[in-house]
């Protein structure tokens, strides 16, 4: 069977006069040897009513296409004036839509395995798609870009030379991009400073309008950066100062550090409210939200859930809990010892080296940075194979929802970043304890190696595919023409005739082959998808730890990052907008494990910084009566101070803005509200079925006696006082 | 006027044949100068029905009765078989309905001031009872105990040798206190470890009798103390085990010390999930549960509450927040800073004595006392005005719910508490360093100290009462008959007789005199009150304090601790049964401020056991190599990682039981269920009208053109997945 390309797509509203094509969605592309009867049926299954188990999209194949009906027929009915189909749905939406659509097919009773494939077996309720990408039947399966909604995003978005958004109003024209509706109405003042209590419905218009095209978890990362760094502006501007002033007394020393580990706190805590300020707008904060997804790979038997009363796969809590503890968390611990044990070897074969070259000349100089680059790879490869593992494990433990699964799997991730990270500073800070090494190394850390990262991440993939498709276009196709070469390129593409299938096109209508939507998916399939925020996420926390971690010591870290910042917040643009495949639409309430992972190294800079005063020479001689016993303590008494501060805030500071909690303490109180109602209409109904029946039937009269005369003259309404305190 | 008692009952059904008088609940005492309108106009009120503003409760006055119709002449229709009318509300919801509505009693809008006391002005909607407490004209308010339940009560209780309830499974007989229902059925097994994961839905019967007569406060006191007792008999296990073997190597008394440290986090988790399956059943874990109760004495303007949409008593919350960090704040720390420096004084003066006495030989040898017991006086007083400090300064701050106003009234209590009691014993053993004197100094306070708070607290109250009646009975009697001394009684009784109301009673139908009710109210009126569970809970912070902070120097506190907590649970029961006023029902949902100030107090004990073990001589010579940096080091060391595994572990244990959080979060689904399809059937409804107006008025066709056919055949039932997913 021939490379057949299939494009799910959700159709705008095919009223009169609307014959346009709709916009492709979704391109789903089988393997070669995937069985005829294989796609039919799949294909069978996406376009079926959603009633009979079908996704109710439309399905064309290369050359074809096909639109989600989705009963929209009549909706202009209820739009707002101005308002027209295109702007119910924001791209992101539509994305979220019809792969929930695709991946909700699931096999029924009677349906044992794939057509076409006995070996590819299923159970009921498993996701037909994941067994499609499981057995290799579909090879590839990506959403394509709207390009349209793309250009006017990113024409404002990395193409604008300031970027209003995160720093301040942002006076950007009215897009025709449909902004997700919002639960209260609200101002639109665009300023990112959630200092003040007041009701922050809006918040900035660009992290809506990212939301709209890329999802949740996009606009919550580029949220989080643009706070991040607007917070970071203050430490940039104390370190300045300290620079500048070249102070050098033990109490400003003291007073910069405990005010940055103390600003990390208030920092974190503010971001918890802006998020959660974000998340309530988006429908994401609540806890009921998580009730309702399940991740598509859990597996569990079928068991009724005892919150909502649903079947559902369950799969017992304690088995995680035991996999986790008992395999996970000492698999993880042998690899952070393995990683340190390299690095404390890597710095051992340095030292021998240095050695070795004293003792024998420059002849052995060369090989002094051998370690190092060697260590270097090393990381690079226990990183390759760790993410692996972890991954693995993650699968393994089993987890219910999205989230949780998130949770673990970063969770593992980050403690061995961790130690990858920042293993070789603490070597030198507290072993060898050198402090100006310590500098540069922080120093080149932030400045080169960041600087690399952009490049590597964002604009070298893009000139390498630019080049790529030139020297294709230009120098393939001649040789593909010339008469030499040509005979090659006929050699590669015949395989695919010898599949038995070839011959009968299937029966699904077929797109214009010059149909603008496949070369857009041909060139969109080449690149490489954006699978999750991680990256992006570690970029934040690996420069947090080398801002706060020795902000004692280089208190410059803050501005160089603030420098960093401002650059990513464009490269990251323009990465996603131009240099991957559309991002699958992820939904968050939050950075999930990396708020912790923050507060956590906001909590170990406290005691790095405080070691790292104790230990240096320069404040040491502020105070040299003091004893050795007395200088130790002195600094565990600060630590002491400081945490005990930080704790106290984190603990102070509501982790919800009030209109947030006043928001969420009236829905509930409303939803009980509703339950009373509809418990006490329960109960009035079968109270006065029996008051009835009491009085009706005289028989009964034996059990009502003396009482009846009573009862009846209010019976039912006296009892409500009873019923409506449950 | 006559010292008028009037007393307020509920009443059980005046049914046939229940001619009994029904128990007396509640008695006022009207001072001798009210009003005789102001009287009248109050019974007046309280015996009104509840849509008049009244109270609906009988009032008879010495002699005299009343009890409250409460419509429930026709309930026992709806009781279990066996059950009768007297087991439907339990003593304490007796006690806890008469008193709301008692302080219910709010003044309308025409009520100027008390009638008769033109000076006592009420403003629309202020509680009466409140006014007339303030003012004078009553001068005491008590509930009366139910002396069959009590009798049945404290017969199982306090006079049972062995207590079955928190120690393991108790065999008592059946009672015919009503116990109060539970949300769910569940087993009724009483052992008191909460330790495994399965549901919990009955905990002790013995809680649920406390209950059922003293409410939720006292039980929940009572619960703790059983679980606090439970779970220091492991420490105290161990520490007659380092004593019989006497060990004395550094591992085995750090190994101690961290499992102490420890087990203080794993059993304050554990009682927080046991804490919270019982409020869960006691319907007072719910954050709603707030939402109802407004403290009586909260003063603010009627606004509308932004989540229930009632008026309320509203004050703004920046105002006692700023009242709180700039007044009340500032003034406890002055208070903590002027105790320490009067414990330092006295330490001082003692130490200028001891110094006196070594220069003048033994005629100073008397004095060297005179400043500790000096510091215990002014300790008392200090304690005495900062408890009155600190409630004036909660009152001022005028928190909204009781909850917070004891949370906040108790920690400025603590905190007090905490430098007091602990502050002299944390001078000796870091100051002095004096281990011995510690030792002798924790011992004494254990068990001298707490066995005298026995005495003082239950016996000697009890003993002093009884020999008084005694007194009163056998000798003011005749002194009073006796034709000498008559006269001096006589003249003490005048004043009431000048009272120009006295000729005419009070129109309130009379007891007879000789009512075993009036002596009873008589007797428990010459009762002190029991306030609240703060003297009990203080106690327990205290006890936890000496076991905890040192155990490290002396393990066997909670040898000590055990025993007396034993007594303890004997004493409190004869406490409240006996010496004590009846107690006010109060509802809690947990032990409130107790919970932070123990877990605080266990983060304390970590710091101060690894410094009492760093500075200890005996363990010094355990690693003599080590330098004094690396030995204090060594300790930071151990002090972060207990500290980080007691956070780890506050962490991965959850706060409620499975059972609880399953059971809330389906309480919540069903509740945020029952508000979707409320609102759905309003949209419903909205949709259908504007549907058949569509279809029925042509003039609105002209917005609905082209949909019509389409709406027509789905129009309404389509919406149904858009309207779903707010």
């Amino acid at each position: 069977m021939q490379n057949s390309e299939s494009e799910d797509e959700m159709d705008s509203p095919d009223g009169p006069g609307s014959s346009h094509i709709p916009p492709t969605i979704y391109v789903i592309k089988f393997h070669q040897g995937t069985a005829r009867e294989a796609v039919e049926w799949l294909i069978e299954r996406i376009e079926a009513k959603n009633k009979y188990g079908g996704a109710e999209l439309l399905v064309r194949c290369e050359p074809q296409k096909q639109g989600q009906e989705f009963s929209v027929r009549d909706l202009d009915q209820f739009l707002y004036p101005g308002q027209t189909l295109d702007m119910v749905l924001t791209p992101a939406e539509r994305e979220y839509c019809v792969r929930h659509q695709l991946e909700a097919l699931r096999a029924k009773q009677e349906e044992g395995h794939v057509p076409g494939h006995p070996s590819a077996s299923l159970f009921p309720g498993q996701s037909i798609i994941g067994v499609y990408l499981a057995e290799g039947l579909i090879t590839d399966m990506l959403p394509i870009h709207d390009r349209q909604a793309l250009d006017i995003l990113s024409s404002q978005w990395y193409k604008a030379i300031y970027q209003g958004a995160p720093f301040g109003k942002s006076g950007l024209p009215p897009t025709p991009l449909p902004l997700p509706p919002r639960t209260e109405e609200g101002g639109s003042e665009g300023s990112q400073d959630n200092i003040k209590d007041k009701p922050r419905h809006d918040p900035s218009p660009y992290t809506e309008k990212i939301r709209a095209y890329f999802g949740e978890a996009v606009a919550m990362y580029f949220s989080f950066l643009g706070f991040y760094t607007m917070a970071l502006l203050l430490p940039a501007a104390l370190g300045l100062l300290q620079l500048v002033l070249s102070v050098d007394t033990l109490t400003e020393h003291a007073l910069f550090a405990a005010f940055n580990l103390i600003w990390v706190t208030i920092l974190l805590e503010l971001w918890k409210r802006q998020c959660a300020g974000l998340s309530y707008g988006w429908g994401t904060l609540d806890r009921q939200y998580q009730l309702q997804a399940t991740r598509p790979n859990y597996l569990g038997r079928m068991i009724q859930n005892p919150i909502t009363g649903r079947y559902e796969p369950t799969y017992p809590a304690w088995k995680t809990k035991s996999k986790l503890y008992m395999v996970s968390a000492p698999a993880v611990s042998v690899c952070v010892v393995l990683a340190l044990w390299v690095m404390v070897g890597a710095f051992w074969a340095e030292e021998q080296l240095v050695d070795w070259r004293r003792s024998y000349g420059s002849i052995a100089g060369v090989f002094t940075h051998v370690p190092s680059a060697f260590y270097a790879a090393l990381v690079w490869l226990m990183n390759y194979y760790y993410k692996k593992l972890a991954t693995a494990l993650t699968d393994w433990e089993n987890h219910r929802t999205q989230s949780e699964y998130d949770w673990h799997r970063v969770s593992k991730l980050v403690i061995f970043e961790f130690v990858n990270n920042f293993s070789s500073l603490f070597y030198i800070a507290f072993y060898i304890q050198d402090t100006d090494m310590l500098c540069s190394q922080v120093a080149t850390m932030l400045i080169v190696t960041q600087m690399i990262n952009h490049f590597q991440e964002a604009l070298l993939p893009y000139v390498v595919k630019k080049a790529y498709a030139q020297f294709e276009t230009q120098v393939l196709i001649q040789l593909r023409e010339h008469p030499l070469t040509a005979k090659l390129f006929e050699e590669a593409v015949r395989p695919v005739n010898n599949c038995p299938l070839e011959e009968e096109p299937v029966p699904v209508l077929a797109l214009d082959a010059k149909d603008p939507r496949i070369t857009q998916a041909k060139e969109e399939a080449d690149l490489d998808p954006y699978l999750d925020t991680y990256d992006d996420y570690l970029e934040m926390f690996v420069q947090f730890g080398y801002v706060f971690l020795f902000s004692s010591v280089y208190p410059m870290a803050a501005f160089w990052a603030v420098l960093n910042n401002i650059l990513e917040l464009k490269t990251d643009a323009f990465k996603l907008c131009r240099v991957f495949r559309r991002p699958r639409v992820k939904k968050v309430g939050s950075i999930g494990v990396w708020q912790g992972a923050f507060e956590l190294l906001g909590c170990v800079a406290v005691m790095t910084n405080c070691a790292l005063l104790c230990l240096s020479p320069r404040v040491r001689t502020l105070a040299p009566a003091a004893s050795s016993v007395e200088w130790v303590l002195l600094f565990v008494l600060l630590e002491h101070i400081i945490i005990a501060a930080k704790v106290a805030l984190m603990w102070l500071v509501p982790n919800q803005p009030l209109w947030v909690r006043q928001a969420l303490e009236k829905i509930t109180y409303q939803s009980k509200l509703a339950l009373k109602n509809e418990r006490g209409k329960k109960t009035r109904r079968h109270l006065s079925r029996r008051f009835r029946s009491v009085h009706g039937m005289p028989r009964s009269g034996s059990r009502s006696r003396g009482t009846t005369p009573v009862a009846q003259n209010g019976g039912v309404r006296h009892r409500s006082p009873h019923r409506s305190d449950y």
